[in-house]
């Protein structure tokens, strides 16, 4: 494999701007233009002929346009005869239209998954998929990195006692229990969907949190509505303190207002997208995957195994 | 569309025979036979040419025997210029194996589905998978069927009181919070992956069984080992009455014997791959699925909708 | 094949209803929702199985939801069995990116051709491609109307005298051509590009407008910057009147200012994207596609030869 | 990528012998034999494994022959395990039927990418396409030369006086222009299928050639009838001396006869097909390729940008 | 199915004609030109949207010609909405390279499948393949016929007695074997390539042909060299009768005069490529294929079993 | 290309040791392990991220669990980055259902390719092929290897004298004259399927035998009946002595009891599956492909040339 090189899409300029410090590799030139109607006209302004390209782009807001401008840098490099065409995506988009739950419905997730292929990227690597499964939608190679561990490293450094993780819905138990198992923590689950004897919908606890140091996890924040609502829900129920931790601060509409005003006293969220001034508040507290995916370009540049950059508790000690 | 025809394979054919009647259509005839080095031999005993076929198929047991078999079916279906190949499968083998969750795994059950596509199936209708989220893994229309609806109408016919639908581990939560609905019941969570403090495991139940009647749900049954360890633990956090209900009764090695000795009082079991009369056992039920298929394979044909099948509450109705 | 629906996306509901009611075919229900973070969520409201869909899209503004939105409506359609996906799309976006002019640039126009045809339509209909031979981007049948003729005929009712073609560019001399055939006229073209001994660019008239009335023609006005200056060119040269003639009228920022204030006396134009009332203007004359393309529908569905729609001539009868 | 090497085809060896003796890199033996019934059998007869491959072909008559052979040869190279497959085809087969003009026409050079992108080529590199949108036709990479600055040179050495540019039709105007810009020159066009109220057809000029050097120029000269009428036009509109140039001398039939004839005193031709002796004529002035496609040949291989390549002022440097 | 169309290439007009008159079904009016460098022009001259359309194509002489000539019509049918292309091509070209016998072959019989399958035919039919694994080839529905058991049936007529079946190498053996079947005689085989001791190739026969009828079976005449010598060695092991049958008659250069030299009495051909005037002598007895053909296309669009017409001793029966 | 791993297959362990020793490369620890429904779970045990991988397994028995492992194998390497995934596979299963004898047969062999070659291996080796057509059913590269040699060079070593080469039916024929003119040998054959005027079937000898060794070869022995019948005629046709010769040694059933008992003094056999102890009797002499395979190995590593190993008398040589 020839050079490597590393492009930005417009999509998250901090996040590439840290990769490349890291990575000492500047980020290839490109110009990114949008016409009045919305269309985008891309054209890299180097050299890429044979080389190993990593682009960098996140899915956060203006999904289409962002799919539709990480399409055409892929049909562009493809066509300018780059080497290999890795696509570092941390937040993939449409990934929660992962399956039909009603008939006459999409499975956009398997879609974007199509149109990448398609388009020709070589490799995908992104992290915390909202279901595990979306790994087989695509058939090319696809590096799944965990960031939970990234919040585990940071709750354990602050020495919580007591702690409990709680899934804020039955969706997401599988992932509470993940974090659950890198804290030695036991879970809870608020499920409030059940509707006992027609009567209204009541949030219900399964398992207990009073007392407790409640570590509510989601892998997506986008208007915060549910989550600040379970943190509500597990101050009723006698949670002592309360912390929120997701992946993908989408952070949507009120987002910032609703954690403002929740019962949780620290809000713990990774930069999979980019988190803009005016939506910070005090209770956060942003760890930045800059590290992860520094790490990940140079060993799948250099052919060296990720295998430990898989598990949770190896990516622990790595970063 | 010209005329219909039902073809079964080897793995099942009381469920065929069964649909055959049903639907008043008699099963083409096939040959298949084994040659001594296992090699599968098919051949179709009659015009298929512009017929939109059916194949009745199951992966129990001897799942790669089944999987080539019904690929050479396929073959032979589509050199033949049937008109359209629609497989019929309640039970989708490697189902389990639908994401990598340690690095160098292959992800088989999206390797089964572009086996069955590049044979050249035009649909695939099957039963309770897995992951909801394997339907993805297809661009062929694929018509995924609840078998639970079935279990649930069982249950309500026979009028327990105090339910509490139990999971028999953290990744059956949806499943379980599915069948809940359904009755209009909490649910509980056997976890039993969590070691606090270097302990060895404890099976830790989230939620309450107290004094209840506990409906133990899976999908799989595969030896029975765990389903049958979560009854007595159920039994020891002090259940009154518990069933075990799964979709697919795999019932390998000593299964029915562990189903026969656990704490369970009923073993409801849907058909969607066959139970030997050596393996049935006195607290077995066992509810067809043959009248559900039936009416698919015929809506399919007449390019009907399928719509209110694939809801729980309908599906009901009409079974 | 089984009966015929249309489906309108969300672009040009105007359109959508004027062919519904010119067919007698009520628009299939669906729902098209936009998420927080610009996902977009779309479901079929009916029965789609087996028959022959129609999806009215065009792509003026907004093009890539607009894209993305019409992907994920052929993936919803797929999946849900449609017989046959025929997508009417009037002004196909990204057209004129069909060809690299410098290294390292996209083909978009081919790669949205690559992603339509994987999302799954069985057809592309549209109206006055930029350049022809993005038809052979598509390996699916396309057919490609003519708008020009519609606008021809309008020319000739209206009885101009002396009249000259002009292109506002050397790119659009062959449109011109076409449309001076149906008129019987001569030509003439602005070649503004010229730079003659390092002076600075003079636009430069080749051919003759005297006296003349001149019919502006292009394929699309975008912000109108370059038409209106051709039509105030013309005006220096000594044309009597002017009309500007275009099938896509996206009409983006101040096109209609510009018109409104160039020497152009009239403004003909197609409704291939919907032109809101705020940007319509005194000399602006619309002529609808919605008959031609009812026609189209009408013998695609049922494969009548559309042979003579692509003449220009004998299309002229037809309308 | 391992060794680098030229195989020649049958079609054009003293432009492949030129490459080979400037690049100092043998010609692979290759054995191209055919039968009595037409078939061609194609052995190379050297091993390729893993090396990258250029084979120099291109397609001036006998253009399914040629373009069979071609194919038969990426097919044995594909299955000999050649690492990289490119094409060197300076004259493109079937490039003028590229769109439909008629209905139930063919678009035989979009077919063409698709054979031979299907037998296994990796890369194109062809010389001043009839359209420039037949690059969209594939998915490969593909590098589009341009051949009119080496004709653009050899005029400016020659310092002619006073010139014009002259297409000999429209559909060669933006071919004419872009000449015409490295020539800062203004342009004309014969426009000769404009009927005036059905008097017989007249060839119009649009622009002013009176006195000056006229350039005419096309992509493809095959019988020469039209490029020699537009001679004569030119010549009774008052051109003083005329030019004719073109990429692609395929000089079939009375070609060469008919450019001896003509009122052009200079026919400047480049070698993209051979020239053989019996067509060659004293007005003939014949540039050759081979210096330039020796360039791409070696900055392909050593994976160099060809970016200034693909432009007209700067591969005027170059060469 | 719509309508059916029959669509004759330029290769086999008479044969074409006799289907034609047979099923009563006009041929659809197409032109198909040649440009002056060999490029051919496809325009079908009729609606062909929906259409079961069956083109009558076979590959005798200037295949690479016929072989194109067919990729574009199929190509013009596909973009022209054609319903289903089916190709009845008797004699498929290129089957003799049908496996690699040497390093760094093609293979061009699979190349062939590839293009064919590519450009978009939906169905081959074809007449004695020169092996019957090239079936494999293709994915698309093939139809494979054979023509033996009409020259078996012509010579059961003839009532010769005491034949044996003659295969003229070692190569014809099962097919040489077929026919013996279908006679009920014996076979020998002439297997003239052994070279014992470095001695010089001596013609071996085995098996016995003395004071018999032998008939040589070939699939393949091309100038008839290796069977006219076949038939003299025959001759010179005693045979008192010879015939020669085959299937593919291509005649190439001596063939004709080779067949009338030859110890032969008689040649039985069956016409899977036109026999011009010119090349037929008197010993020559041509069957034709078109009750044949007409049957199966007749069956193939009303979608019934071939069955009966793949077996030799029915297929005998039907015609 | 980056460094090269062995990985073995459970099929065929001493194998993979031996060609693994020659090379002096260890094999890549895997897990293969069966759950109790028959799902095989694979895992590579070492990073293999761009690495040239050479995947050593055979399908003697138990082919679909074994064609089902390989492709599970295949989908691990490939979503594990493997560079190159190659499969040596000396007997491949499935290769006698190589074409449809009947209708509504499948043709097994091309979808065994279609399999393999889905699942993403980018090349395959193999020995001796049921039919050397069925290297056209791959598209990737196909290394076809000849074992001939191998037992031709032992029979020479043990100088019988009188040699003929007898095919056991008139299928091997071709096989039976390659190995004779290694040996300088006559060719005899057995033609048992003739029914001369409906009387029962009898064996036929074509060619001599009387007197001399006769050397039977076969390509596949599986339960032995149709050799050891074989070799029983020609006793009765008077051979001195009979030796059988074979690639593949499936040995199913009684094979081993009948070679034993039937009139040939000696077996040899090549080890492209494994032969069991139970299954060796004293008349076996077997010859192993390791070494041939070691050198492919090793050469396609290399990117050396395979040229000579393709040849009989030069592999002869070589080994």
């Amino acid at each position: 494999m020839n050079g490597i090189q590393l492009i930005a899409g417009s999509s998250h300029p901090v996040l590439a701007q840290k990769i490349s410090k890291k990575l000492k590799i500047p980020l290839t030139p490109i110009v990114i233009k949008n016409f009045a109607n919305g269309e985008i006209y891309v054209r890299v302004e180097k050299k890429v002929r044979g080389d190993d390209i990593f682009i960098i782009q996140t899915m956060g807001g203006g999904v289409n346009d962002t799919l539709m401008e990480t399409l055409i840098m892929v049909d562009a490099l493809k066509r300018s005869s780059a080497g290999r065409i890795n696509l570092i995506c941390p937040q993939l988009c449409y990934s929660r239209q992962d399956r039909r739950t009603r008939s006459h419905e999409p499975i956009t997730s398997k879609l974007v998954a199509n149109l990448l292929t398609k388009a020709g990227i070589d490799r995908l690597i992104t992290v915390d998929l909202h279901a595990e499964q979306i790994q087989g939608f695509y058939d090319i190679p696809l590096d799944h990195l965990f960031g939970y561990p990234l919040i585990a490293k940071m709750i354990l450094k602050e020495k919580y006692k007591d702690i409990v993780v709680v899934s804020p819905d039955i969706g997401g138990v599988k992932r509470a229990n993940k974090l659950a198992d890198l804290l030695g923590a036991p879970i809870a689950i608020i499920d409030k969907i059940r509707k006992e004897h027609n009567k209204c919908e009541v949030a219900h606890l399964v398992g207990d949190v009073k007392g407790k140091t409640a570590i509510l996890i989601d892998d997506i924040i986008d208007t915060g509505g549910s989550i600040c609502g379970a943190a509500d829900t597990v101050k009723q129920f006698g949670a002592k303190e309360i912390i929120i931790c997701a992946t993908h601060a989408l952070l949507n509409g009120e987002a910032s207002k609703n954690l403002e005003k929740c019962s949780a006293t620290k809000v713990m969220l990774l930069d999979s997208v980019p988190i803009p001034k005016e939506k910070r508040i005090k209770k956060m507290e942003i760890i930045s995957l800059a590290i992860l995916l520094s790490k990940i370009i140079s060993r799948v540049h250099n052919e060296e195994s990720l295998g430990e950059l898989f598990k949770w508790e190896e990516q622990h000690k790595l970063l």
